[in-house]
């Protein structure tokens, strides 16, 4: 790899002092996210405004250097892992909460803010913002909607790009620029916003996000249904879906991943698959908002349904649901976990398409997720050291996209491309189409330096990651 | 103007047959939208396919002839007006509903859909699409997505930008791209699908849309409440919309707009302003979700409460709104129409400010609309032979846009830029954003020929419109 140029790194000292980090032990701590994947960046830049990004992108444009931006590096998929050299931009310092405009429905924060600190922040004013990885205490908003990060609460209430109103973000010129803002309609120009985010950096670097929030329910409740098989519980989905009340959550989770929680002492009855479908509202509301959901998923296959209202019935609920994947690893240590989606009405052919890949392959496959967004979590379980087992989980990954994409679905509903995902891009999308990523890519980002390799397939590699279009 | 080279001609002859027009009838048939702009095409294509609209677009590239996409000309902007000379492509011919897929709650269609038209073939599945622009009966689905249309449901359900789940378009090389698709949760790659829509045909042309639908709500119900002055209803607009019950519509109307429906003989109390608040559900719950917004209607300056829950008094209430619009043009002939966006707490120096800026003016200047999105239509009213009057009035504009920018809104919330905001561009965004967005026009229309002159202020004028870019 080559080294930073010495100008580069005076650049770089002179600009952020201390923050400015070529130590091994600030370069460890980047080089790695959540995924298996790990690459030593070259430096490390932690800077604490929005004129110190813009200077720092300036100086990686005008020496050809790789930034890859890092917010609390819990992704899985890659993207902030440093694998073409270059240095990371990590946006730890950059953790403050702007402004919360209660009567605009709306928070103003920088890139670092913590997820969980912003919910916490919001619980005085009734108000939330939607986006709940699960990992809501350790995962960073500007992470969040860099990969546009969902969770259970989408289906009522969309995915980070849904719940942002606007950015300032920093261009791979060192542009500043800024689009939308803390209103909920807007007709004026191009939408830059909904763009950049999940576009993981490789296009912008998010330096300031409006968030749109919403009010915090007043009360929430549950139902857990039990499912002679999949596919009854695939069809219970779409009708609960396809009634006017949509709720909070929709999870789906299979005969594997029942099995799975009995085996490790949760209280749950035999069955083919089950979902858990919640709904928030008010105490008025909220038992008729349960009826009409309980009725949309009674129906052909339905074994059990059991209502949870209460706290602590509902706690036991999510408990068995969060239990599910640390559970996998008493399968196996080794599990490729992807978040392929599909429509909603294929969901049977999903699971029943899995569950044939699975025999095939002769390894366990537990499919579990969020079902009212087709987006289903599909993990290959196997052991790492079992050369034969480890080749066949690889070779079954292509097939998993495959009939998703067979199925008029898509490669990830909330983790993102980043490197995981990449080499199947040009299976998800017509060279037409990659073509116009590309080329809005080299828009922004003209001399390839943000996150070179991520998202988008290589086109033309050359030093540091420069990345050439023929589009048109 | 240039004459369309005769070669182009010959192609787009032996490509469209019949639907290929230069005929006089033809040319003064789409040289309009509903904006007081006019300028005759130089021939007229009616395709009936994708293929034909990419062979369509390639010719235009290879001959440097503009093309202006057109859905009904219901705009109001200019956007669909060929100043530029050139072609216009309407998408009047491809008009099929596609599929209707209740299951995924999504419907594919073609641009040229009428919207009323989606709206009743969606009737028998309990399933409508949110955006209403008030002419839902004559305005098409393409020319909705084109301009990103909202209407009065947005507060509740988003705009048309909110409501599309993908696209297949040809971009200005008369390449196809497809991105999105019937699913509601999606990380994978770039997102194209929401920066084209509200980019006017500048970017690309929409030949298919996966659209959102959401369930048919079973009740509808509203209130009628008076206040004493238009800070006290701006108020109540905030506390409505911090509160958890989103309306599903949230109007506002100034005195001067109640004023005009008592002369035209409605039957509406004197008072400083009204909010007409709409909610939806169903029987059970509809009582609730009224009072929770009575409830946070309430407070200082509050003149008077009605609740219409039946069919006839909702529709008297409606009908009050509806009859604002035409009942302006008892006042004077002339009428400068803005849908300006500011943050739902600063609509109070919002009407406050253009009452100012009216009596400067010596005009009548009537301020309703979409509070609940901060989106208030200002009209301008005047006699367009007065000479006078008319200077005012012109003088005034750039005057509401100078405040609304002041008071961190926007140029438009449904309408679009067009023409007709066009100039304000660079007031509206920084010339770092304003690059970023010519970038990517240069990306996906390299040769400038979609709707050249429309949305992004020209930066390099060349013959037939064909934009230069100095990004970066």
């Amino acid at each position: 790899m080559t080294p930073l140029p010495p100008a580069f790194h005076a650049t770089l000292s002179e600009l952020l002092g201390d923050d400015w980090r070529t130590d091994a032990t600030a370069l460890e701590a980047h080089a790695q996210d959540n995924s298996w994947r790990h690459a030593l960046p070259q430096g490390v830049a932690l800077p604490r405004n929005r004129e110190q990004v813009q200077a720092i992108v300036r100086a990686c444009h005008d020496h050809g250097v790789p930034l890859v931006g890092r917010g609390a590096g819990t992704g899985t998929t890659g993207a902030a892992v440093p694998t073409a050299g270059g240095m990371v931009l990590s946006f730890v310092h950059m953790n403050r909460i702007l402004d919360i405009r209660a009567g605009d429905r709306c928070a103003v924060v920088e890139p670092g803010v913590l997820n969980g600190d912003l919910q916490q922040a919001l619980m005085p004013h009734g108000l939330f913002w939607p986006p709940d990885p699960s990992s809501a205490e350790i995962c960073s908003i500007g992470g969040n909607l860099a990969c546009n990060a969902g969770g259970p609460r989408a289906v009522k209430y969309g995915t980070s790009r849904d719940n942002v109103l606007g950015l300032v973000a920093v261009t791979g010129t060192g542009a500043l620029i800024r689009c939308g803002g803390p209103y909920t309609k807007d007709a004026t120009g191009y939408d830059l916003t909904h763009l950049i985010v999940g576009s993981e950096g490789t296009l912008a670097l998010i330096v300031e996000a409006t968030l749109k929030l919403a009010p915090r329910p007043r009360a929430q409740a549950g139902l857990r249904v039990l499912y002679r098989d999949a596919g009854s519980a695939a069809a219970a989905v779409s009708r609960v879906m396809a009634q006017p009340v949509t709720p909070t959550m929709l999870e789906f989770m299979d005969a594997r991943s029942l099995e799975l929680l009995r085996r490790n002492g949760a209280q749950v009855p035999d069955a083919g698959a089950m979902l858990l479908i919640e709904a928030d509202g008010d105490d008025d509301t909220l038992p008729y908002l349960l009826n009409a959901l309980a009725q949309a998923a009674e129906g052909d296959g339905m074994l059990e349904l059991d209502v949870a209202t209460d706290g602590s019935a509902r706690d036991r609920l999510w408990a068995a649901r969060r239990a599910l994947s640390p559970a996998l690893k008493s399968i196996a240590p080794g599990k490729i976990n992807e978040d392929v989606v599909v429509p909603v009405s294929r969901i049977p052919e999903l699971v029943e398409g899995v569950q044939q890949l699975s025999r095939e392959a002769a390894l366990p496959i537990v499919t579990f997720g969020h079902a009212g967004n087709g987006n289903l979590h599909v993990n290959i379980l196997y052991h790492p050291d079992d050369a034969g087992e480890s080749a066949r989980a690889h070779a079954a990954l292509p097939k998993v996209f495959a009939l998703t994409l067979a199925l008029g679905g898509t490669l990830s509903g909330e983790h993102g491309i980043g490197l995981a995902k990449r080499d199947f891009m040009a299976q998800a999308f017509s060279a037409s189409t990659l073509a116009a990523m590309q080329a809005i890519k080299q828009a922004l980002d003209p001399a390839g330096i943000l996150n070179p390799g991520k998202v988008m397939p290589p086109l033309v590699p050359t030093p540091h990651g420069h990345q050439g279009t023929d589009f048109p």
